[in-house]
């Protein structure tokens, strides 16, 4: 039962029936591919995943990484799925051809992670954080930086780690401590300690690269004065042979209530433990300019988001298609009316479980469809010139802060609903549901919690933009209805309700733009959050029924249902959320929290 | 800070400021108890469960209950804190004195079992299932069967299990498969499996009292051929001592996410392991007539699920009270505006953490109303006279989905924001809140699902029922408005609020009322709960709000808040839910599940 992880068919209906990629192939940038090619990647996708990722997956969560005050054990099986990712090529499969890696859309790359994160979501950590720093390298780093750290990330001799946050700066960067002095070779040595950083030992590669955030002296006090740095555990030479060991060790390791595959470490830095080349301090390697870090680690950030996002979703869709297995075969109880000595039918003929799932179907499928409408996005941004890309651009940044929490939130309720469709087994441990509850709830906090992600949307992306990406959205909104009013049928009825909404959202984004947006107003930010994401989904639902429109078959029949779901039982809740944002009362703000 | 698990000057408010507890000193049924009797008991429920609960909770969790294939170890801690129960005469308050007991207020009670859930819900599980037993077989049972099985559960030599559900039989009990054949000494013998029955074996006692639903040869089928046992793991001679081992044996235990300490067991009856007396079965004593066991396990059926809601509530509670001192602890960022260079504001000070604060709080305080509001009513039901008595159990009854369900649902909300507001720190098992939010998920399953309570609030306690007892909430609700508006202030828009919302639950009643109860309206019947939930929450906020107006000082200051919390943010809800219920639009009964 656990085989079935995501489902191909609405892979390929968002990829080919909706987003229309064949289009994608015309345009120079990615001439080279066709659909034949791409769906073999997604096809490779799927078997690497559910072959070497998806068997572990729980025994990932069993047997968690442990730490015996010097080595990080994993089980075997991770070394195993992340060489055989990195041997069909996922983790270059979405670099530029010209950088030497596959050329593929992001859309497909992103289809073909949320693959991985179905199957196994704490194993695909360690390739997607090697993939994140080999990419911040290759964009920011030297000629040499790349030859000697990204390229040996890309083939997965190395891993990666994101090593930002410390013991008393999580949210707030500007407050980081650790400490790059500059040596006469040009080189730095870092003193300080990091926290929650992912990936940060074990014994999976030769080599283990660290992008760690650090203040030079004299640095500028706040976010202005970080700098970026390479910091290997193993120093390398010029020739890309490995050397001494750097002096980065771990304190320990954190004990998460799930993600727990992914092993989280506390490193520590230039304590002394080790000293390379007979001095103190680890060595690192400034990347870019002195004080450029946090615009440089913010490049990365949107793709960063928008991968929390597709595990969101992966996670709640795979929960959502076990429980609807079970729902299928488990035999409990009758319908109401029926005489009691009849047989019993399965979970899935009873109206409330059917509302459960219904809810699960409309959560993950509506997100799935967001994380591929962003990831086209970015590849228009690519493909495209001028205004158009310019457009892409300024659009996959208003929804990113969205495409990141919508599934952090939402796909995690389709995880207790899945719990809920199964009961007492789905509270146990011999079904995975329970796992998925626990894994997908890491992903309101790391990347941006989800309350700076309310920031990121209204305070960013929408009032200092003044607009202009949101007047981008509603434009393709309004064309969205136009095209679903003249579709007729229920289309209509979506149309009407989700212009309104969304006039909605434009009246009450006016009305707190003309407010000021001071602290009132970004008190409310994650209620504008909440309401725009949702308003966003309702508006993709409506993108996938009119792409579902005239066609036959359960398939199609699916999308219909969960699109009336959506608009019947969770658009109006964005009316609510924007009463709150229009209200902006300053109940939190000019709350005494003594009285708490 | 883990020793902060419930709030006493919440429990004081509750029970002396709003519900006026010292009435019930003044009917003959509660006489010989007084303020400071009360009192000193709910102190020492405090120090009981911070003394003796609390400190292995998170134990108890990382080392569950393990089965060797014959017996079952639990931490020893656990064996300890049930004695100092028992010792504390906690098993036996709220029996009636005519039978033996103390004689405590059930609003009373609640409040002490409200600590030992806060402090430790998992290991409060054996002592609730044993007082449970007790309570059946005292209500139920023969003299005989009183002082053979009630009397030692009572003083904590025994404890007790409830074994309803079996592998092929959870919310459908109708279609258990246990039978049970009569003897000629009376006895019956017992053959079948069960599934999920906590507390199914441990050596923490002399022996295990299991309540055992099974169906006699030639029992009608359906529920009305369902009768009740007591199988003892141990067989009692009539002078009270132990004599063979009894027939039912552990097939396996099951592994649960959370609530771990609990352990949960599928015992095997009859399968042979033992032959007590030479003869095969496991020997059951009739407990009332036969055919009358679901009627008895329904009898009981309130108060467990109001148990249930107190759990909730309190593991919720907690959460709450660990995430704020969190909060008020932890340094973390500035608020807008201020210069980067400042220092750092502690948690508490943000507005998106004060909300997610003040959230909690208006669930946590607002379920803790609920439940002793509920425990008033039993105390009401057996100390008023004639209809003000009927009045009472109309209502309790009414409010028992609702008191069930409210707690599992929202102080899980509770608890998951209690993560957020810790952010990594609160996902890592180095703190209690994680596990808080996986034990909580446990209570909208057991005892009766989320669904199932919709469908006996809307069904049977108000359709079938007729709206009567809705009609007796709808005129405490008036009253209570009609109290706020005199008070004046924020009262009268709080009242109107709540009035409009009660007038819109009344007519979807009427119009669902109208429409027949059938099977379109009854597949909205969670909306019809949450939506109710919310609303008779509302009411008691406002109540709550009344019990504080007009006096000053932060702890009444903090109810004004969530109260205002509650109504500007969650009250809107219920005309979301009441929409769909007036709509019952048939999208889950008329759904083709091949669709999913």
């Amino acid at each position: 039962m656990n085989s079935v992880i995501l489902s191909a068919r609405d892979v390929d209906f968002l990829l080919h029936e909706w987003l229309d990629t064949d289009a994608l192939f015309e345009r120079p940038t990615f001439a080279q591919h066709s659909r034949e090619t791409v769906d073999a990647v997604l096809e490779l996708a799927q078997a690497v995943a559910t072959e070497k990722f998806a068997p572990h997956a729980r025994s990932n969560d069993l047997h968690e990484p442990t730490f015996d005050g010097t080595t990080v054990s994993l089980i075997p099986e991770v070394g195993v799925a992340l060489k055989a990712f990195a041997d069909a090529g996922f983790l270059t499969a979405g670099v530029p051809e010209d950088r030497g890696g596959g050329g593929l859309p992001t859309s497909i790359i992103s289809a073909c992670l949320a693959w991985f994160h179905a199957a196994n979501t704490a194993t695909s950590g360690y390739a997607l954080l090697s993939m994140a720093a080999a990419n911040l390298i290759r964009t920011h780093g030297s000629d040499a930086q790349r030859t000697l750290f990204a390229e040996p990330l890309a083939d997965g001799r190395f891993t990666g780690t994101m090593a930002l946050s410390e013991p008393g700066a999580g949210s707030n960067l500007s407050d980081l401590l650790t400490r790059a002095i500059p040596q006469e070779d040009g080189t730095h040595r870092l003193f300080g300690r990091k926290m929650w950083i992912s990936g940060g030992d074990h014994e999976l590669a030769d080599n283990i690269v660290h992008l760690v955030l650090a203040r030079t002296p004299d640095a500028a006090p706040g976010t202005k004065g970080i700098s970026i740095f390479i910091v290997p555990k193993y120093l390398v030479a010029e020739d890309g042979s490995l050397g001494e060991r750097n002096d980065i060790v771990l304190a320990g390791i954190n004990h998460k209530m799930g993600s727990r595959g992914t092993v989280n470490t506390a490193p520590v830095l230039g304590d002394g433990a080790h000293t390379p080349g007979g001095a103190p301090g680890a060595v690192g390697h400034l990347v870019g300019e002195v004080g450029q870090g946090l615009p440089i680690m913010f490049s990365m950030m949107n793709e960063a988001r928008l991968g929390v996002g597709i595990a969101g979703t992966a996670v709640g869709y795979t929960g959502y298609l076990k429980s609807l297995a079970y729902a299928r075969e488990r035999l409990q109880g009758r319908l109401l009316g029926a005489p009691p000595a009849g047989p019993q039918v399965a979970l899935v003929e009873h109206p409330d479980v059917r509302r459960m799932l219904l809810a699960q179907k409309s959560f993950v499928e509506g997100a799935l469809a967001l994380m591929l409408y962003c990831s086209r996005l970015l590849d228009d941004a690519v493909s495209l010139d001028g205004r158009a890309a310019e457009e892409a651009l300024a659009l996959v940044g208003l929804l990113t802060p969205i495409a990141k929490s919508f599934p952090a939130q939402w796909c995690l309720e389709a995880n207790t609903l899945a719990i809920q469709v199964m009961g007492g087994a789905g509270y146990t441990r011999d079904h995975d549901v329970e796992q998925h509850y626990r894994d997908n709830r890491l992903n309101a906090i790391h990347e941006g919690t989800h309350g700076i992600q309310g920031l990121d949307l209204l305070g960013r992306k929408v009032l200092l933009d003044r607009g202009r990406a949101l007047g981008l959205l509603v434009a393709r909104i309004t064309q969205t209805a136009e095209r679903a009013t003249a579709a007729g049928g229920s289309g209509e009825g979506y149309a009407a309700k989700l212009l309104a909404m969304t006039a909605r959202l434009r009246d009450v984004t006016t009305r707190v733009a003309v407010a000021g947006g001071g602290a009132e107003v970004l008190a409310e930010a994650t209620a504008y959050l909440e309401g725009s994401g949702h308003l966003v989904v309702a508006w993709l639902w409506l993108e996938q029924w009119l792409a579902a429109h005239g066609k036959e078959g359960d398939f199609y029949d699916g999308k219909r249902a969960a699109t009336a779901y959506f608009f019947s039982r969770e658009l109006p809740k964005v009316g609510l959320w924007l009463d709150t944002v229009a209200a902006h009362d300053g109940l939190t703000t000019a709350l005494d929290p003594t009285v708490l």
